[in-house]
């Protein structure tokens, strides 16, 4: 006899003998009525027991958490909130569940204890429904490269560069920490290392991805990222994953238009194959955000949101339209923010970019054309020598979501601007080479995968769609 | 007018006027016939440039490796070799590449050289075949789990434990190498450091994706992971991506099954989605083989190697029954093996293995029941209290494919396990929460990415497998 899943019986709609099924009692009730869940769906299905014919000591062990197997029939349930109900004829603990020990108790519990428990914590719904929909949304990724004609390349974890500039690293060494070998001036003898050199968790794998988009044409990473930055905030993480498409021959306006529509199809993606997690995590959202004031309230339910995004186009802005609203805008005039936009050539802020975003466009924004001393060495330079082809896509209640640009392609140019910024290179003679042979316009972008993750869950710390955070002062798990 | 790729043009069977193209310079030979590439497929497509109304300095610069920009008429090919070509009407030189010094030359490079050009080498025939076929297993992989009901989970990179056992591990820190904080007793004070507690790179995501299964039910991990060991082969790396599914009720029979079908329906996506690459790479190996002694050759060619896997069952084989071939076999009698087997108990080397697989059996063999103390603490003991249900995959030519186990579901055995090796019960708490509230039967495998794109390439040295191979004194790029 087959074991079924909670989620092929509750698709059913006929009665079935024999059935056979395993998974973990989320409730126990009347001494009747198991809610049994196995993660195949959100729901539970609900196992009745006869327990007048039910040896006492094993109606003892239902306990909430206990991992059960149940042998019964499929039947026309005859209680409300489920259209079929098991009959159980036969229920085996395979594993207990102390009711005074167990954490994980039929009650709300704080996402802060939660954390504390996040080996038990997709155990809940929210954490079950959220842990699915980030699966379903890495499976939407892979599917739309793979579906337009995009090659997945795993890029090195491990990296003997620090040129990228993405933010602070951490090191990487195999070296006796206590008394590592040091050289004559004093200095950690890295040549003594594992790889001979000084190395580092990336921050991005870009420059790797570009080597393989200016042969293959069309590539993309996905893979884990890191920065040692020691933000204690809702939005960081110190170990995350990021989504990096690079792209021979597109430009900006390709890569906007790349962005956009990838946007739409992941999330397109999962309001079509998770609705009962999402339909619960907007529930969810909605629940807590009516202890909150109503100005802080969201105007759209969570699934109206996603719809809301893959139904209306990016509203695209440069970066100098931008700093002309924001110059004469109401919080600006009337010294609201807390950084003053005075002047074209100002480093836009979070609270700038929620200006935008959900004050003024009220709809995702790409923002473009940025002053080229706010970005990155390798982002193309425009032709009024002052402003490089990048984009940010700003999105509401995120804030940033995509960075990307148009990379410099002509080798003279970016050396110079190496050169500026005191960037070595010998360290980037590979990169460099792809200036040399065959240089053409290449564009790409990085989303990192948890923001994403966030707007499609609602969830509001970062640290609860991913499945053991790294934080500062937190490495448990 | 929309830029085509190259493999839409190669499936045209009509003319087509007004197309446009851009793509590198594969070889010019003529004057006139261009070899164009650009990533899409392993083909190129002749583009033939009426080069009596071509200027000169146009001409000269089309050299292998030079990025270019065609417009001209799809038309049925009148040369051998191609159905359809593309008559140029105008070329752009995009990318200029020096003939002179272009390392990526029209000739044999010994794949040695091309490790140190590895961001040039995907613009050869061999490397770009790779790592489209690499991309393609990797679709493959995650699109068997998601069809079977699986969630895909990020487990973490960074770890605070080092309880795994699989392997040496790196240190990640953010501390000052050359001056790190100390304690009292002279060690390092990692409570100082970014996660205030000493970590390493992860060797394994199995513990991790423990947790997942025993709410989830079935889920798989696909990342990277990584050895600090000084292992200067053709078949190790330093940083690898490895698949580990974890699937809650499944016992070691299932989890048989689950590897063998697992390996054959990636195997049978790729003979469906790239035939061209492996045709290539089934040549690319036969040429190789033709310089070696004949008792070294495949007695099958790479597609027909990948056919047998896909069509035959592998051989399930206990490990005292592999013994009691092993004792009795010519080369243990001859004392041909480096390690001669005397006795029930003994490790199973590498000639071991090969000699079950390539030669006794001559197909996949799954070896399972080892002895106890030759495994890792967190496998299934068995009843006769000195096997336990691991199981290894061997491949004919690869070696370990897959090691895998049933999980030990009961907590005294895990702890008495644990005990005995030393592994602090502390620093797995919450590893043994799973045994504590709802434990049951679960197991997994874990399977090294590069081992499995080996195979199915046929390409002999893990390092050409993979972007950017890290190895002792290698982390370039």
């Amino acid at each position: 006899m087959k074991t079924s899943t909670v989620a092929e019986l509750l698709s059913k709609d006929i009665t079935l003998q024999d059935i056979e099924i395993k998974g973990w009692v989320r409730t126990f009730r009347a001494n009747r009525f198991i809610a049994l869940n196995d993660g195949s769906t959100l729901h539970n299905i609900q196992c009745v027991v006869d327990f007048e014919n039910t040896d006492e000591a094993i109606l003892k062990r239902i306990n909430t958490g206990a991992a059960v197997h149940i042998k019964g029939e499929l039947v026309e349930s005859q209680g409300k909130g489920q259209r079929v109900e098991i009959q159980v004829n036969t229920i085996d603990i395979l594993g207990d569940s102390d009711a005074d020990e167990y954490p994980i108790q039929p009650k709300k519990h704080s996402f802060e204890f939660l954390r504390e428990n996040a080996h038990l914590r997709t155990r809940t719904n929210t954490f079950s429904a959220v842990m699915r929909l980030r699966s379903s949304l890495s499976f939407a990724v892979h599917k739309y490269f793979n579906d337009n004609g995009f090659y997945y390349m795993h890029t090195p974890i491990i990296t003997g560069s620090d040129a990228e500039g993405a933010g602070e690293m951490f090191k990487v060494s195999a070296l006796d920490s206590k008394n590592p070998p040091l050289k004559e001036d004093g200095n950690v003898d890295y040549t003594k290392d594992f790889f001979g050199k000084e190395t580092n968790l990336t921050v991005s794998g870009q420059l790797e991805a570009e080597t393989y988009a200016m042969s293959l044409g069309k590539v993309y990473t996905f893979g884990p990222t890191f920065r040692a930055e020691n933000s204690n905030t809702s939005r960081h993480l110190a170990e995350f994953w990021m989504i990096e498409p690079e792209v021979a021959f597109m430009d900006l306006a390709g890569n906007m238009d790349l962005a956009e529509d990838f946007m739409k199809s992941v999330l397109s993606y999962v309001l079509e194959h998770n609705q009962d997690d999402l339909k619960f995590l907007e529930q969810r959202l909605l629940d807590e955000e009516k202890t909150k004031p109503q100005v802080e309230r969201s105007e759209m339910s969570l699934i109206e949101k996603l719809k809301f995004v893959v139904d209306n186009n990016f509203k695209r802005v440069s970066y100098t339209e931008a700093i002309d609203i924001l110059k004469n805008c109401k919080p600006n005039k009337k010294k609201k923010f807390n950084f003053i936009i005075e002047e074209w050539g100002a480093d836009l802020q979070s609270e700038h970019e929620r200006f935008l975003v959900e004050k003024h466009f009220k709809c995702p924004v790409i923002l473009f054309d940025y002053p080229a001393n706010i970005k990155a060495f390798y982002m193309r330079l425009n032709e009024d020598g002052k402003t490089v082809r990048a984009m940010d896509i700003l999105f509401p209640g995120i804030g940033e979501m995509v960075g990307g640009s148009q990379r410099e392609e002509r080798l003279d140019v970016l050396k110079e601007k190496m050169k500026t910024l005191d960037i070595d290179e010998k360290e980037l003679w590979w990169y460099l080479d792809l200036r040399k042979y065959g240089t053409a316009v290449h564009s790409g972008f990085g989303l990192g995968f948890e923001r994403l993750v966030m707007f499609a869950t609602g969830m509001g710390n970062i640290r609860d769609v991913i499945p053991y955070p790294r934080t500062p002062q937190n490495a448990e798990f």
